[in-house]
């Protein structure tokens, strides 16, 4: 199943169910995702008898799938990446035996082609292309193995950054505020079944092919995360309830090889260059600048479709 | 103005106007206090002609006065505490010329006598006392001055902390996650008007008198807060837009002689036993254990009403 979420004047927008093609809709059963997410089961029982697709989809109405979570939780599961930044910002982290992770602004994800508005190029405007979940109520104390059956969807993110502030904010402890304004979604989620065999182990095994200006960037591939999401979650209830509609990340998608595929952000390659070259030489985003994110799969299909949109200024 | 959220078996409850005696109310104009913040002036014109309080106001189906909300900030802005608390954490912070802020759980505000569930007594389990605020929308790039006139209603919260897990989790530089299950608040949302002269700069004047198993605990006095309420909120917007409805926290209530009014918490108790004794003397909560705050104007008003809960296991 794949669902889109449409503009209707409403904080929530407008659910349909879209066609296997991506260009067809059809209204669901439910007034918007996180009524969906609420009552899961029977949302799902209803939206399997739909079958016909009456309706185009136009692209320029499509929000995020859940335009605002209750709760937007972020990983950093990708070893490559996160032992790569932690030696560039000279982070001197001691090792930890779980998912680390961070609580983030939640009550806004842009749509797939939605402007986004910043408010200084001073800031070091970054993209993060990550692969997330949402989820239905997941009771504190839930265990890993319990914990795969709520994953719901899963949804492409852009986790934007803004860089000048993320070192600064880690040293104070108190992690991540001003460097992390809201994210955007890819235009689809899917259930798990869609990816069929690339869902393995709560991992999607899909490349996540990131263009920035035109001009491929990264393809960095989705598998190996050193904790599935299922493992994620429990870190995350461990002591707290999780409500239907908590999102959940996985961080900047990264690979050991990032230096033959490419990274899912700016930090990763201005790392790259610092560790090889002595310095970085890539420079961060300007207002005008444009980011393209899409996930495929083996065959080539995009089942999320693609993150398309620009830097504003605010 | 002073509202309260009564239980009404719907996620936000319902609204009601309190009389100034507290024992009294009234159905306010809006369902709830997220859809009142939704349209505050035009709100608080038909609240005010509301001057007759015909129900019994029964505390017991008294619920947060937003019992959840989409974003939850909390500060840590009273000096001697921050100190206090680097050097017994030893965490070694550069010093910084802003608030202090993480964003926390915001799902779930529990209800000023409802029990609390955590899920073990071997994380460390604190109260935290706090003074809050929740206000209306506030564009990216407010400044201080222009905060101020989104500040709405003041709150009192209990911000309840996991100290087992709070310090290593400083240490990852993603800041807290584990280590911040939700909060809860009392029972009255009040405009900062029904404060009179002990709201000022921003900052509540009041004495936060916290009980823990009724024996006195601390009674410190709100005022120094290093940033007051207009500050922090422009640092959040600085990268962000604010939704209406935002919360955020003042941190743990602290002054410069806890030695004499005593803490809001039971780890900056620890942190004086670690500084004058070498170690700490006093335990977390046990499950059984309860706190009571309740925050007091010089004439002996509590605006807010009283926090009054037990901790249990999860």
């Amino acid at each position: 199943m794949r669902l889109a979420t449409l503009e209707n004047e409403t904080p929530d927008g407008r659910l349909v169910l879209v066609a296997p093609d991506g260009a067809y809709c059809a209204s669901a059963p439910a007034p918007n995702l996180q009524a969906a997410l609420e009552d899961w089961d029977a949302f799902a029982a209803a939206a399997c008898s739909i079958t016909t697709f009456p309706d185009s989809l136009d692209l320029a109405r499509v929000r995020a799938p859940l335009p605002r979570a209750w709760q937007w939780l972020d990983g950093s599961v990708y070893p490559s990446h996160g032992a790569l930044m932690d030696k560039v910002l000279g982070v001197d982290k001691p090792p930890v035996d779980h998912p680390l992770m961070y609580q983030g602004v939640s009550d806004t994800f842009y749509g797939p082609l939605q402007d986004v508005p910043m408010a200084s190029e001073e800031l070091g405007i970054d993209f993060e292309g990550e692969f997330g979940i949402i989820i239905d109520r997941v009771p504190m104390g839930t265990s890993a193995v319990d914990a795969t059956r709520h994953i719901r969807l899963l949804v492409q993110i852009n986790d934007w950054s803004l860089r000048a502030l993320a070192g600064p904010e880690m040293k104070t402890g108190f992690g991540w505020l001003q460097a992390k304004p809201p994210c955007s979604m890819a235009p689809f989620a899917i259930t798990p079944d869609e990816l069929g065999d690339a869902w393995q182990d709560s991992r999607p095994h899909l490349h996540l092919r990131v263009s920035w200006n035109g001009k491929q960037f990264g393809d960095a591939f989705g598998g190996p995360m050193a904790y599935g999401f299922n493992e994620i979650m429990a870190h995350a209830a461990r002591t707290r309830h999780l409500v239907a509609g908590t999102v959940i990340g996985s961080g900047t998608v990264s690979n050991e090889n990032f230096r033959d595929v490419g990274s899912s952000c700016i930090a990763e390659r201005r790392g790259i260059e610092i560790v090889d070259e002595g310095k970085p030489r890539t420079e961060f985003m300007r207002f005008g600048d444009s980011v393209r994110m899409e996930a495929r799969l083996a065959n080539g299909r995009t089942p999320f479709g693609n993150i398309e949109q620009k830097v504003v200024k605010a």
